[in-house]
């Protein structure tokens, strides 16, 4: 399905004429529709002063020219009506504004072989600092890495530092991942970032609502990160100042209700301190790893995280009891029954009862009527269990000897 | 205020009897009082369950010995109805059990100049890994210190690592502090703390519900972190694994509805698994300075915490029609006004008295009717504006040229 030309038409000559996330335009459109607005915007009274803002522009407005060459350097223009059109942008027409900004975008300038709104469905945004640390790309690159292989598309603006990460780690596990650009969709910016944008059109989209030829600027810079957070059913935050373009994206994620994560790093790094900033106040959640992003963008039932655990070693599959004992059993000479029971505060009877059962595991060595612990307890105490060792998984693996007593 | 001499030396026999935070001792306190459950230990046959688990420390039973002994080498006992004894223990009476175990301490033995229930009244736990990393000894001790400057006393457990970091840096800002042992607190667990134990009672106090001589053990440890968690207003952990006594310390802290804080560290860290967990599970709050602790733990309107912001910098002070006018302004070679107007998307005359503001400003040069950027403005975007330079704070002192566009 497509939408109507006329209404394309339309879009096309309004985004030329205004910045994009113009409140103002927005309500308009939503109240006239994109074609009676553009129809209307020559000559009623009422909207003397949207003309007066778009005068300079309307001299040289040439929608049917600007769809054509777009075309024909491979740029489609994506409207409302349209299956590649994502639904999901039209929740920006609900929020508050920030910075001035609101609205869902009149239309998408998109180029590449994918289809942006299958790409969307489940995708993620992945965004942080330009000016990021060995650590923060990383960790965008593995958490991008994990979502692309569990399906996931992997959305940011390839900006350098965090952006050029998680679109690299994307494209490294073979996965579509979709970059979303203040500038025109013709337009690399940043230009070393180049090769990497014709990488993302191979299977993924490169998208803009600024017009193809249009430079990036401040204002839609703001207004591209509704965008991302628009499109996603959350954003991850990897590492930002207190003062950085993805904490705007991420003020944008809470305004529409998705989910807003942040990674976080050492405190002292100011790479992470907009980050932390953001766990600390409750608007983020903590995300460590690709499984906690899965865990809450997920559909309920959809994804079941569990933390990891250090395998039970063989110390703790003894009994309570038992355990007590032990440890109340001398090391370096043997002590009488009497003596062990008092100390552990258990009854003889039952201090009889474990020492017997930790004789036979080869605990402690008993001769005489006395007890003492068998040769290097502490290592069997870390020693992982033959039930669970092996059952743990990556970095959690930690034998209970490296951490001592609880 | 002193507690009856008789209930004293009730609490001093029972917990000679018993290991700490055994439910049952602690409801049948709660029932019959200390003195009577004393009394009628050795006699009632209802009680023969108790007596059972105690006779083999019956016969050695020497309560005002004990009391006498600890005194002359300087320990005393505090129990309900001293002074010094804490009210907030009490809140452990009302928990569930966790790994068996519940209930207020019967007494607690002290040692150390200072007073415990004015130490603990605006106390913060500061405790994590024994296998920290010398990030995690730092973080504990910046924040111990702000703490301690702050007039909180920093509560923790003595151990290697965390718990040392953190009673270091209080002594460092010449803040008392309170280690809370799981054996005896005559004798200096681990041994190579002696030296640091002595320091703390200058000051301050060492305290343990466990019998001087008591060694430390496993559940004794537990049984020692819920005292840490109920002493205190929150419960900071600074690195722990995921199986690591600190974590068991925070569970104790959000069973009694106190704060349960964690402070973050590079997730490729295994020494901060287990605290990443509780924060992605919501279980802690994240902190990563101690101002963010003061936040937490403060009473209501006691402490505000701004979050740091990067500094204003003269192109943030324009104003929004002007920064738009100046970002179509071109750097290299000079354009017209109605180019200029119609890239920025305003009215002529609006672009005109903008450009005529941003030439008074220094931003741009004017000349025969076309304008271009005045030299180097990149320099002039990032410089911090008069009023706001140098009111920035710490590592938050960012100059905007760092992050590019937002």
């Amino acid at each position: 399905m497509t939408a109507d030309p006329r209404e394309r038409l339309a879009r096309v000559a309004l985004s030329s004429l205004f910045e994009p996330a113009s409140p103002k335009v927005c309500l308009m459109v939503a109240r006239l529709g994109a074609v009676e607005l553009y129809d209307r915007l020559l000559a009623d009274p009422s909207l003397d002063d949207l003309r007066a803002t778009s005068a300079t522009r309307l001299a040289a407005l040439d929608p049917a020219g600007v769809l054509d060459r777009a075309r024909r350097v491979g740029i489609r223009y994506v409207v409302p009506g349209d299956d590649e059109w994502p639904a999901q942008l039209m929740d920006l027409d609900g929020t508050e504004t920030l910075n001035g900004m609101a609205g869902a975008p009149l239309g998408l300038w998109v180029r590449g072989a994918g289809s942006l709104v299958s790409l969307c469905e489940r995708s993620v945004a992945v965004v942080g600092s330009r000016s990021c640390t060995p650590y923060g790309e990383g960790v965008a690159g593995d958490i991008s890495a994990h979502l692309t292989r569990a399906g996931r598309t992997v959305v940011s603006g390839a900006a350098f530092g965090i952006d050029t990460a998680a679109h690299r780690a994307a494209l490294g596990s073979a996965g579509p991942t979709v970059a979303v650009l203040a500038g025109g969709v013709d337009k690399a910016y940043p230009v070393r970032n180049t090769e990497l944008l014709r990488e993302i059109c191979r299977d993924g989209v490169v998208v803009s609502e600024a017009l193809p030829g249009w430079a990036p600027a401040r204002h839609r810079f703001l207004a591209r990160n509704r965008l991302i957070a628009a499109l996603t059913r959350g954003t991850v935050v990897v590492e930002a100042a207190v003062r950085s373009g993805a904490l705007n994206t991420a003020s944008w994620a809470g305004l529409l209700h998705r989910v807003v994560m942040g990674v976080p790093g050492p405190v002292v790094n100011a790479s992470s301190e907009g980050v932390h900033e953001l766990l600390h106040a409750g608007t983020a959640s903590l995300v460590s790893r690709g499984e906690h992003v899965e865990d809450l963008v997920g559909a309920v039932g959809e994804v079941l995280w569990t933390p990891p655990r250090a395998p039970e070693t063989l110390f703790d599959l003894l009994r309570d009891d038992d355990r007590r004992v032990l440890e109340a059993v001398p090391v370096a000479s043997a002590a009488p029954l009497a003596s062990i029971a008092r100390t552990a505060g258990v009854p003889t009877t039952a201090a009889r009862e474990s020492l017997l059962r930790l004789q036979e595991e080869g605990w402690v060595l008993g001769a005489a009527g006395a007890w003492r612990q068998a040769q290097d307890p502490a290592a069997r105490r870390s020693q992982p269990s033959p039930v669970t060792a092996g059952a743990s998984r990556g970095p959690a693996g930690h034998p209970r000897g490296a951490e001592g007593p609880p």
